[in-house]
């Protein structure tokens, strides 16, 4: 089997074949194949794509790089989820405890964050005491006692995979469908879950621009998860403006309990059971009613046993920014926009984010918004207040703002035409 | 500047600008962008293209990496000849020593073979006490000695291409029209001839199989010569059959010698010609007639001095190869094919070639052709004769040779439709 044979069947738009990608994957994962070929081959794949069965080989063929849990031995069915990531993104956090409160056991390894978009482990490790790195052992121990665990990823699932996103991310093939379908499925089927939802999020914060690109990702993933035995479903949704009303890391925390208290912002509250309910459906738990356990404080229950299993304290106090900044509305009327990628960028810039991999990031800091898309302002209201430890960084974080809403004039003779939360969802499209 | 961003822009198919060329050559040759890197990007370019201008750009920091030689200050105009190589192609053989013999100056800086074709440097050092390496200082003082010189590129000229070459042969991004046309153009840029006339080979024995990516090349690279200054011609000719009845090294040499005793196969004779008609009209020297010095042994002297003055011994017996296996024809008729690249092939496996640069290649090693296309032959008749210092490679050559020739029964009645070296050209097209 020659290296160089594979990249000229792609550059030439030839299909690999089976044999070809059992080869290559293990060879590459071995060092056998060089950084430079499979980089070449990468560009190859991103600029002439592959069909769904080599996807699938490649997918599986990654998979067979590590170890694959297995979640059998449960007394509960097993059900997960995955964002592409965004910004306000903290849905995992109320998520997997309500829906363990449902019944299922949600076995969660999650990533940190990297550049503008927020990392669910960063924003746990805000938690006194919480901790991300856990043993397998005290993996399923954690999801044996409490229905949830959300933890880093270990070293043994699709190796493959860690040696080729850190190829694409210094060469420019980051962008790839099938290369980045295959990544993700690959640690989420190696993961071992029963059923698994995938939150596909379009629009400026987002990674997917547009929604014919995040439509054929989700449906690469889903038809993955599908060859591969995991009951799959995705949801497109909206990624234009930031989830929620916080961007960072305690202070999504704190956003994330005030809807694990029945409360929280519309949107969080809206997404957080539209994934529910697709989690307990892939679960087999259709008939029980998730927002009955966030308005009955069973979910709470068990986020605080999911926090405490892990070494954090539910009750310590959160991290708060040593400094605070307020940007105010310059006129009155509605606000028609908050773009997603801009707040994101300013949170990162304020510390919350991270550019490299082994960057540490503020607890405290991130973007709070006082108003969304459709709500009316007043001039000189608070709009956003930025919070940082390090208050040089307010120039940088205003600089990423400059642009970042619009507030039209209120004409009471036409209805807004701006898109709202409240009066239109989030979610565009469920591919199944 | 960020390399990531110039890979994503070209994988984009948008133009590199010249800032983001100018930068990435010599941050490539010094190290500071990644193989891995580069490859990708050389896959980008080689799916996406390059327009004119970047082509030249390019080009133009291939050479600033390195030295460029200048021969001002001869008292005769340099002219020089490049061929993108082929099967029997011992052209420079007797055109070095015959342009210069008709008054021009001939630095050839040339190469060795790798694969099924053959490299000038391998053929002349089959010659007893010939040296290839020759330092700076002894190129200039052959070349004003005796009007001619063939030796190997140092490291000096052009090391980013060295660097980018050995990178695109192990990453399957060789076959892309601006990147062969810059490797080619800035190594004979920087060598520093007035005038260049290029050989494009068109066939199943040359790198470009078609006429159009040939022609696409040729004209590529001749106005990369024009955009730096150096008149350039380029001649599209056939390989679909080997040049002359030899392909090996010593074998090769021979066959020039006749050519420079006024014989020689009519082909060779011929393209020899119109080589050394187009380098003297480079050089200004148009009045000259070559066919002259060829028949008069002017070039001959040439060819001796030039031999000498870099340590051969012209009158030395050339190698002969400890073993021969004549092939016969198996029918009488017309021969009406006789593969280039099957030829090649079976040169290289009987020990004249190489696959890979660090091997050694046998002198008298090669494939004796007794017809070629068009000729009449008799069933039992020699073919080919076989010549290998290791008789054990004899299958091996037999098997490239598998179907490479054709027999057609003569009809009196038709005249034969084969192409034949005779009564059509090698000349396909000729570039300016």
């Amino acid at each position: 089997m020659d290296v160089i044979d594979i990249i000229i069947a792609k550059r030439e738009s030839r299909e690999l074949t089976d044999r070809q990608i059992d080869w290559l994957i293990p060879a590459y994962t071995a060092g056998q194949v060089a950084e430079e070929q499979m980089s070449a081959l990468a560009m190859a794949i991103l600029l002439n794509g592959m069909n769904r069965r080599e996807v699938s080989r490649w997918t599986e063929a990654m998979i067979g790089t590590g170890i694959r849990m297995d979640f059998s031995g449960l007394d509960r069915p097993t059900t997960d989820k995955h964002s592409t990531g965004g910004v306000g993104d903290k849905i995992t956090l109320p998520l997997a405890p309500l829906v363990a409160a449902c019944g299922a056991a949600v076995p969660q390894l999650s990533g940190r964050g990297l550049g503008h978009t927020g990392g669910t482990l960063d924003k746990l490790e805000s938690i006194p005491g919480w901790r991300a790195q856990l043993s397998e052992a005290e993996m399923f121990g954690v999801l044996r006692e409490t229905g949830a665990v959300v933890c880093a990823a270990g070293d043994g699932l699709a190796p493959a995979d860690r040696k080729l996103y850190a190829l694409r991310d210094v060469t420019g093939t980051v962008e790839s469908i099938p290369l980045i379908a295959s990544s993700i499925m690959s640690k989420k089927i190696a993961e071992g879950t029963g059923a698994l939802v995938l939150d596909v999020k379009v629009g400026s914060g987002a990674f997917m621009k547009d929604l014919d690109r995040a439509r054929e990702l989700a449906e690469t993933m889903v038809s993955l998860g599908t060859d591969h035995g995991v009951r799959t479903v995705a949801l497109l949704t909206d990624m234009d403006t930031p989830l929620g009303l916080t961007a960072g890391n305690a202070i999504e925390v704190r956003e994330s309990l005030e809807v694990l208290a029945g409360g929280g912002p519309a949107d969080v509250v809206e997404l957080t059971l539209a994934l529910a309910r697709e989690m307990l459906a892939g679960a087999g738990l259709d008939g029980v009613d998730p927002a009955e356990k966030l308005a009955n404080g069973q979910a709470m229950d068990v986020w605080r046993r999911m926090v405490r299993a892990q070494g954090g304290d539910p009750d310590a106090a959160l991290p708060v920014a040593r400094e605070q900044q307020v940007l105010t509305a310059a006129a009155s009327g509605t606000l028609t926009r908050l773009d997603a990628l801009q707040v994101g960028v300013a949170a990162w810039r304020l510390g919350a984010g991270r550019a490299r991999k082994e960057d540490p990031v503020q607890a405290g800091a991130g973007v709070v918004m006082h108003a969304k898309p459709g709500d009316a302002v007043r001039a000189g209201q608070p709009l956003l207040t930025l919070h940082t430890d390090t208050p040089e960084r307010f120039e940088a974080a205003q600089a990423a703002l400059e642009g970042a809403w619009r507030i039209e004039p209120a004409d009471p003779q036409q209805p807004s035409t701006a898109r709202t939360r409240s009066n239109a969802s989030l979610l565009l499209d469920r591919i199944a």
